[in-house]
């Protein structure tokens, strides 16, 4: 093997290792702001608030190295494939970090109120976008089709779930003015949560087409 | 110029061509599913809801151009640098399509229930993140900084309506429990054009980026 092509195998691996940090910081925040929102915990729900800058440096750093890779290595095909959806996927999980500050500010908010109810579809909405975001992060690395074709059959039961809460709260605040405020907030959160679904499923797309050259999106349109 | 520089010159040029027209459709989308939301026109968002076919099929010919144009031509600093923003552009377009689909299924919610308020605030939004979006590309494909950091400049004033907007909402609600549910819709929509402002700030950002070789992005982190 020559040494242009085993340093360019060490550039990739070294992407996919930053790739995979910021996946797991993304996670962890989406993570700790459902936490903070269930506790009323406003330490934890600050803590994602003042938080992103490592991933915010880690989205910069990405790109950077996608354009060298790019520009240095010239790759085809596989490789080529490779760099373009982690340029896609590094915009993913840095708005996935961005979306993670909404619900923070969301919990912050309703910690304000008397709690509405109990929350239990909220967080099973936080495993499971949280679970999406991991899997499809997994398929990357592993080139993984049917783990990654799992991941866009998750994000029916995350929309189930956010339609299930609408309904729910919509019914509480007819019944009672004072939780219209706090609901509203329940209402962005899951609204948030199921977009991270949607990042999660964009990855998960992106690595279809990457491993298998076929583009499944907008495969329900034709 | 060899044929080969010409050749690339001329792909580069219709993929330029291909977003604009994607950018064309996109805004017509967002200016279109407003209108029927304020007209109550349920023709006019069903013809939103319908018709999201050409841009879909856009991102996926665009996307293609791009994978092409780095395979076959392995393009260096300023032209690598249009092509890795025009697949993150294609990636803002699609999604503002999406977004109208959004809206207009909120607005075909909302027109079942007799009118909150005369909508000013919301069609005022439409404008400016139609206006965003629209000088957005053009900076792209006119590589002009200034025109672009306009852009960013919009998106605080996006973001004034939308808090504007949520707090009349909120008012209407507490006041009077039928109007909850058309409320609810509204904030919604409003909301979904504070994200079309998103995606044409991100536009927006890479062309400062592609022109500039500069990151903007989390300027205010530091």
């Amino acid at each position: 093997m020559d040494r242009s092509v085993r340093h360019f195998e060490g550039e990739l691996d070294t992407l996919q290792a930053r790739l995979l940090e910021m996946g797991g910081l993304a996670e962890e925040r989406v993570r700790a702001t459902v936490q903070g929102l269930v506790s009323r915990d406003v330490k934890v729900t600050d803590r994602v608030l003042q938080g992103d800058e490592p991933i915010n440096q880690l989205h910069v750093e990405v790109d950077e190295r996608c354009f060298r890779l790019l520009a240095l290595y010239q790759p085809m095909a596989t490789d080529l494939r490779a760099i373009v959806a982690a340029v896609k996927i590094n915009s993913d999980l840095e708005r996935v970090g961005d979306l993670a500050v909404n619900i923070a500010e969301a919990a912050r908010r309703y910690a304000l109120h008397p709690p509405v109810k109990q929350l239990i579809d909220i967080p099973r909405m936080g495993n499971l976008a949280q679970n999406m975001l991991h899997d499809a992060l997994d398929s990357y690395v592993k080139r993984d089709l049917p783990l990654a074709r799992s991941v866009l059959e998750c994000d029916d039961e995350l929309d189930a779930l956010k339609t299930q809460v609408f309904r729910e709260l919509l019914t509480f605040m007819l019944q009672d003015t004072t939780t219209i405020e706090p609901s509203l907030d329940l209402i962005l959160v899951s609204r948030h949560l199921e977009r991270i679904g949607d990042h999660a499923t964009n990855i998960a797309e992106d690595v279809i087409f990457m491993v298998s050259a076929q583009d499944v999106r907008h495969h329900g349109d034709v």
